[in-house]
């Protein structure tokens, strides 16, 4: 690292601290950024900035959003009563890019878990009864991983939408698509065979 | 892409015009940054900025440099007498990481090249010549390339540097170290045989 003067230095440091990463990689992006026009090292810095400058959660659907509302909720074109719950804003990406859905979010920005102090009132849950109250909604579709923790909020969520006037639907588990029968836990196949169906 | 907000996109195709780095990777990449403590994410930007803004070429060598000599210009523990002629800045870097070497650099910024079109005058050769006039060297070391243009180069300056009372040396070619004879290339092997030497 003494190699380099100071300016080298700090950039190939800061670099290397982003995940997966490594000291020679960072180098060599260190030294293409050193070589880069100005200008385009500039955009970069100012996408990284802007990025922590500009993105907020959504005030309805706590998605990211540069603006108040995100561009889902803005969109009159999906589905505004049928609502998928989601941990995370990367899971909401993750079921937009499926292609498979056309309606709503909720990102409870978390799950529920006991062990580590994490109950119904630090994930966004009473935003999720506020908006099934208001909202007019005709279907809750639970789309939280499937781990335990997951599992847990998805069974606790099911037992606790009762009350409304909502249908409540989760989403399927069992073998991967393209996937080896031999290649798949027994956890994932004992689910499959449990909630298999009718052609 | 249109899964995320306007900065996301922008972030992501800005860190995906990297080198060596997919559009997977530039996601991955702009989720960590758009997840850490803001500071952490200025001072990124911040060294991006810099590295630009600071490092120039070395006044006597033109390494990189943050002032007007290079830290290696600069330090009065090499010896000043030997001169190691590299074509890049990141050449000299490879050099100092041998750790085989305590002299100073002259960094050409190129090779010679008459189908590029690229000449004696193109290089800092006048710089060197004037360099050897001035410093009172006693070796050069000719660490171009060994491939077409970086041999002409090293033999043009081998007649060149003749005029000039210095010793005139070119770093060894032949079998890397670790290296398994049945995998090394023809046209290294007859090198290796060519300068053998006794033990």
């Amino acid at each position: 690292m003494n190699y380099y003067p100071r300016s080298i230095r700090n950039l190939i440091r800061q670099i290397a601290k982003l995940p997966s990463i490594g000291e020679k990689t960072a180098e060599r992006l260190a030294l293409h950024i050193l070589r880069t026009p100005p200008g385009e090292a500039q955009q970069l810095a100012q996408s990284i900035l802007e990025v922590k400058q500009r993105t907020r959660s959504c005030a309805r659907c706590f998605a990211w959003s540069d603006e108040p509302l995100c561009h889902i909720c803005g969109d009159t074109a999906r589905n505004a009563a049928q609502l998928c719950v989601v941990e995370q804003p990367a899971d909401m990406v993750a079921v937009e890019k499926s292609g498979a859905y056309n309606g709503v979010y909720h990102i409870l920005g978390g799950v529920l878990s006991p062990m580590d102090g994490i109950g119904p009132e630090d994930i966004r849950l009473p935003q999720l009864y506020r908006r099934i109250e208001s909202e007019g909604l005709q279907e809750v579709v639970i789309a939280t991983g499937t781990n335990v923790e997951g599992e847990a909020t998805a069974a606790f969520l099911a037992e606790n939408l009762k009350r409304f006037p909502v249908k409540v639907t989760r989403i399927a588990s069992g073998v991967p698509m393209g996937g080896d029968l031999k290649y798949v836990d027994q956890v994932t196949l004992r689910r499959a065979l449990e909630t298999r169906h009718e052609f």
